[in-house]
């Protein structure tokens, strides 16, 4: 069977995925799926004949991973499995991609394999206490160290920009350059707003320094704290009026 | 009256806070929590009579927010919260501290403000459908880019070396310097353990292009994707079977 479950393409990120057991690979632990890609095998059998391409689908769940896109699940009843639905399909709600890696499968030919974990505001609805989670034992409860999050303007500065503003250095990945939309004033609760008036593109390590007020901005763009200036375009204005801020309420105090 | 909420100092994060009311600059928002600092304050009258100081307890908060580590908020009763518990103290669960600036306060001086956002396998103690959530219309729902998880081993790894182990430069903040702890293959679900011998020190900007496989360690710790070789140090033996696995795993595809 061909994988019509993963929905969307290299440029947009995989918008959904469906779990329903039609691949003797995928693993299924309720919060955590690992979820094997698509292509190199023979629709009429079934069977892989090739080797699996970080292409088309595939290459949409890697876009999804490195911009930190949400993946709907979809789950279809199937045997085997303690988190399929009785009957039909059931949406399962948000995942996010955090591990993609690529393994020689049963037939012998390499298959992509993507590992997705529930962050999903409502509760899973095959109950929390109904299952016992079967995660492997090595996986233990961790600390997050940081989060870094993505809205629809942090996304338009990156666009703007495929580099970092602060050092120009574009950082390649084989799912295109990589870099974050910081705000200047972060923006919760009541300080810099959403728009792009107050966003730069970083790369991850000049954004932490900036977070913390480790780097900060002059009026004329001179960076303080580090070398040179902020490299800036004609159609990315920065109000001056948040790097004002950022200055007076993140630069270390005497 | 002095800050006893907050506990936990400068070197281990703080690992607790208590929201009571006693401070005019606090905001709660549920999930969202404004916390303003110690120090400064006259503890006879109450009233900020010096500046704050980024230092012990509140160098605690920024440690805390560096090194991205849980802190437990107890809210005891009081007026004007529509969160706090009808009598004495609950715990409310971890919350992580996502924002650290600093402003002048009511009485002049300055005083630090930390942005506290809970994040917990519990539902919080108010009730989710209870109160409306009353976040300031500009914090909008917004995805995750990127989460950095942090464990044990990944703290005893970043003690071992205080910079990364590709580019070997140290990256210092306020609150001393920053590196994540990098599994060479990802721990979850069942690739390489969570063991110092699979573990790397790596600043962010290395940190993605090894999880996706643009860098990679030859058997001789020379690195793939980049230049030069991988810092190690005796005490650290890293193991090469993970190496291999990565290296065979994460790496493009011809």
């Amino acid at each position: 069977m061909t994988r019509g479950g993963i929905a969307g393409g290299e440029q947009t990120g995989a918008d959904s995925i469906v779990v329903s057991g039609g691949y003797e690979d995928d693993e299924d632990y309720g919060d955590l799926i690992v979820y094997t890609g698509q292509g190199g095998n023979d629709p009429s059998t079934g069977r892989q004949i090739a080797d699996q391409q970080l292409t088309l689908r595939n290459a949409g769940l890697m876009k999804s991973r490195l911009e930190g896109l949400p993946v709907r699940v979809i789950r279809g009843s199937h045997e085997g499995s303690a988190y399929a639905p009785e009957t039909g399909l059931r949406y399962d709600g948000l995942y996010y991609v955090e591990d993609a890696d690529h393994v020689v499968g049963r037939s012998g030919f390499r298959i992509w394999r993507f590992t997705l974990r529930r962050q999903d505001v409502a509760a899973p609805p095959w109950g929390s206490t109904a299952v016992t989670p079967r995660l492997p034992p090595e996986v233990k409860q961790v600390t997050v160290l940081r989060v870094i999050r993505n809205t629809a303007t942090a996304r338009e500065v990156k666009e703007i920009y495929d580099r970092c503003q602060i050092c120009e250095l574009r950082r390649d990945t084989p799912a295109g350059p990589y870099a974050e939309g910081a705000h200047i004033p972060l923006g919760a609760p009541h300080r810099g707003p959403d728009t792009l008036d107050n966003l730069l593109c970083l790369c991850p390590n000049h954004h932490l320094p900036f977070d913390v007020g480790a780097i900060t901005i002059a009026d004329d763009m001179t960076l303080i704290g580090t070398f040179g200036k902020l490299r800036t375009v004609p159609k990315h204005p920065i109000n001056v009026e948040y790097v004002r801020y950022h200055r007076a309420h993140y630069a270390p105090t005497a």
